[in-house]
């Protein structure tokens, strides 16, 4: 490297915190949820929802269980403000959800954010000011004092607001914008003079949002905030302290987990995280880390892709397909090892017929999210026999056994090196076919037989085998069906098997049941050959196995 | 909700760790990298790369400055032996690059690792097996005791395989997979044995790489993981700790952060996060997120499109617009409010002039990862006047006094709610034309005119002004240039304006410069109206500036 640009930031100050307390917690009930995917969301989208969108975006918000929604920052433009006091018109909000507005600290905009919320029977507004140095200093040129001032004044005109609308059951939200890179004191000492004008209590609490506007160290910094913040501001049962991370170092989830370890109360984010740059809190993310936790998040993600395609269509922004619990690629496993390990793990699920989830490789069942096991597991050319039986098992029914597992994950295999490209069931199907079943190059293709019993126990077949559009009249005599088929060809063709290994098993249930029949044989020149065949009767499928087997030898 | 599913999961243990050291940690160095694009990565593609797009890949970690790099899995097939073996017989490998290659523990794919490495001056064999309960019993259903000789076996094989091809250099890298979800004293006791077998010193350390192989706790929980084995593994200085981190959370970037906080060496993981399911550790952001602290991480992201190009070509998988520092929209900003701060933000920069980086909502300079500032700013019904301004000043040098960019701002509203969709720079300026410019709705255009001095030191305007295609011949008298255009067209027209605020500045440099002038007039009903003008001489723009105030008074 010519430069290294390092040397234009600077670490991230430690946080004074004697007796840390949050790494020592874990997160036991889930936390009142805000979404903001109207408000801050909406505000990072190169094209912004328009009414329909955001229509469809909020009735979306209801259907996943969120109760308390920013639906935008009313006086921002007319845009905003008739989708909002329609939202409220239109009787559209159920009784268990709060609306909230954001606003700057001004009259009139505080005045216009109560105007579109008239009628509403409860309902948050939000006021907001940048409290940290480089804000003051380069953005506003103000002092500490006059920075607590804005916020001050802002609280008092909320009250006044709310006063004169005293129909409606008002809450407050204050944020001290851009707290994680503010002085902590200053930041109580703002929030703290909000309180001494809006005089919360444990009964009707004041939701203190505390930002990381920018996400700008590692998240247990911010956790720390958190921690200092809650042992340092007064009366702190009647708060809520209210989380608001980004994800500009890709960890907005880890600081919003750790930050309720802290102690916090809420937590603010859009859904998949969306929202200005890198996007707000995951939501959806952290929701489902917590019901892996055993723990009820309290909101509806059981049809994860509903969640997708409505995101998807409001926000214009494609789902990444490494999204965690909601992106396509997430439940699927290419690689062989990985493949073995989930298909013993569906089996282990099975066999223990318990309620507990353990799957390898899968940390949550893809059915809670209304994802189907078809895509778990995909066969490329890094897959594995087991994967390769898992699709053939899943598709046609046919549970192979361990070592044709492995005779054919070599034909797979090989397919894959020759079209360098994912395989699909279909792809699998017809290689089995292929090396099992075909007919087209077969040698010996069965026709009519019959099996007879002789005098001494012995089984006798004896019927027509076609080759090459020939047909011979064949018989043999063994101990059991498979040894007679095998002595027919062997005096006949001059091919001669040993039977290695048998399996076989029923296909389906009821009037469609068919068999499916294995044999392992080892040549006269010391190869071993497969050979699959099925029928809808048992013998017969077998007796198709050892022609497929001889087939191969 | 009808149906609770939390209740199949459960919650993660805590790791008992007293005196718990990590949270009061910060990254002080780099770590050692370990890029495993081309394993893990490869291995959970759709479509795993070919041996072009390998090349490729490989390519550009070396360009990026990775030093140690797994290039594969050699036993796991033909194209991926040839690959490997092919890397190290062209020479393609620098001196100070070493490549790795992931292996079971089972002879012959030891031997076939080995055999792919031949003739490599360096080389790193990676043996792995997974030693957690839910495998053991589910994948393997094997005993502690069997798992760990498996770890032993391929430890002695690895010993033996070395010892025969004497003239590579051979380091080792052992992993317990599944080491997040095993019992920590379990995963000590096996490494020891790995230990006892490969006998690392201080000056030959072996590699212990301590996977979360599927995230299943919040990333503390990952750094206790960490602290703990790095307190309990005998002969610490023997060894280096290498984190393995995947984002089934979203947290796969946080626990790499804690883990080297916690004490560990190296990190594994993919370029831009890919990788099994959610992905691997996103290198990129852990390494810039170091970048941003004051640490030079060691990798060079300076030209990080050609990054986001070369993975997107290989791994056949878009990069998110929201990816942390890659993404197309990380340092967009839409919001009017944030926007304005911005635009403070580069001010204050130029301002200062020392190196320091300090732009809100910025958290890195675009420039350092070679991206222009042109996208920083992009403008949609909600923005602000600054961004617009913003905008105006990048395209056209033009620098609106604050008050104009209020009054254009409501214009560009107008537009962006219109319109409904992001508008650009070509639209911005279109507006700006048509609200201050504009000619063919003009009811004053500006003809030839001539300003002298009068007797008492007064300017005198005198000239043609056409109104709807017929010429006035005008003049007026004023203490100056403007006062007397003023003047003129009050006495001509009856048009009666009272000058407020006047600016002007130069647009450009050298023989191509231009003057802008801008004119707040109020009008004799109150109103207040801007006006520009924009000409090669400096006089003309402000006769241009007052007349475009006169076409809107």
């Amino acid at each position: 490297m010519l430069r290294d640009p390092s040397t234009k930031y600077r670490p991230f100050p430690q946080i004074d915190l004697p007796n840390r307390e949050w790494p020592s917690r874990t997160i036991t009930k889930p936390p009142r949820w805000l979404s903001t995917d109207l408000r801050d969301g909406n505000q990072a989208l190169i094209d912004p929802m328009d009414a329909e969108k955001k229509t469809r975006m909020f009735d979306l918000l209801v259907k996943v269980g969120l109760k308390e929604i920013e639906v935008g920052f009313p006086s921002a433009g007319a845009t905003e403000f008739d989708f909002i006091s329609g939202l409220v018109k239109t009787g559209r909000i159920p009784d268990d959800v709060t609306v909230q507005v954001l606003t700057q600290s001004r009259r009139d905009l505080i005045q216009t954010s109560f105007e579109s919320l008239r009628g509403a029977p409860k309902a948050i507004v939000h006021l907001y000011n940048a409290v940290s140095p480089a804000w003051r200093k380069i953005v506003f040129g103000l002092t500490r004092e006059q920075i607590k001032q804005i916020a001050i004044d802002g609280a008092k005109i909320l009250r006044d607001c709310a006063a004169a609308q005293p129909d409606t059951d008002w809450h407050f939200e204050y944020s001290p914008e851009t707290f994680s890179t503010a002085e902590l004191d200053f930041s109580v000492e703002v929030c703290e003079a909000v309180m001494d004008v809006l005089r919360p209590t444990p009964e009707h609490k004041l939701i203190l949002n505390l930002p990381a506007t920018v996400e700008c160290a590692t998240p247990n910094i911010y956790a720390d905030q958190i921690e200092w913040f809650g042992k340092h501001i007064r009366n702190r049962d009647s708060i809520a302290i209210s989380l608001h991370t980004h994800n500009d170092r890709g960890t907005g989830v880890a600081a919003a987990e750790l930050g309720l370890m802290a102690g916090a109360d809420r937590v603010e984010g859009c859904l998949l995280g969306n929202g200005e740059r890198t996007g707000n809190c995951d939501l959806v993310t952290v929701a489902l880390n917590m019901y892996t936790q055993g723990l009820s998040p309290g909101l509806d993600l059981s049809d994860i892709d509903e969640v997708v395609n409505t995101i998807t269509y409001c926000t214009q922004l494609p789902v990444h397909p490494r999204t965690p619990y909601a992106g396509d690629l997430v439940f699927t496993a290419f690689s062989g090892s990985h493949q073995d390990a989930i298909k013993k793990g569906f089996a282990s699920q099975e066999a223990r017929n318990d309620e507990l989830w353990e799957v390898p490789y899968l940390p949550i069942d893809p059915a809670d999210l209304g994802r189907s096991y078809e895509a778990v597991i995909r066969v490329n050319s890094q897959s594995g026999k087991g994967g390769v039986a898992w699709v053939i098992e899943q598709d046609k029914g046919l549970k192979l056994p361990k070592r044709l597992q492995a005779d054919f994950s070599r034909h797979v295999q090989a397919l894959a090196d020759e079209t360098s490209r994912e395989l699909n069931a279909a792809d699998i199907w017809g290689q089995f076919e292929k090396s099992y079943l075909a007919k087209a190059d077969d040698r010996f293709v069965l026709g009519a037989y019959d099996e007879t019993r002789g005098p001494n126990g012995d089984r006798i077949f004896a019927g027509d085998i076609e080759v090459a559009g020939e047909h011979h009249s064949v018989s043999g005599r063994g101990n059991g069906l498979i040894s007679s088929v095998v002595a027919a060809i062997r005096d006949e063709f001059g091919v001669d098997l040993e039977v290695a290994d048998y399996v076989e098993h029923a296909i389906g249930k009821g009037s469609d049941v068919r068999a499916a029949a294995y044999v392992e044989c080892r040549t006269d020149d010391g190869r071993t050959v497969w050979g699959v065949g099925i029928d809808e009767d048992i013998a017969t499928a077998s007796v198709r196995a050892v022609l497929s087997a001889a087939n191969r030898a």
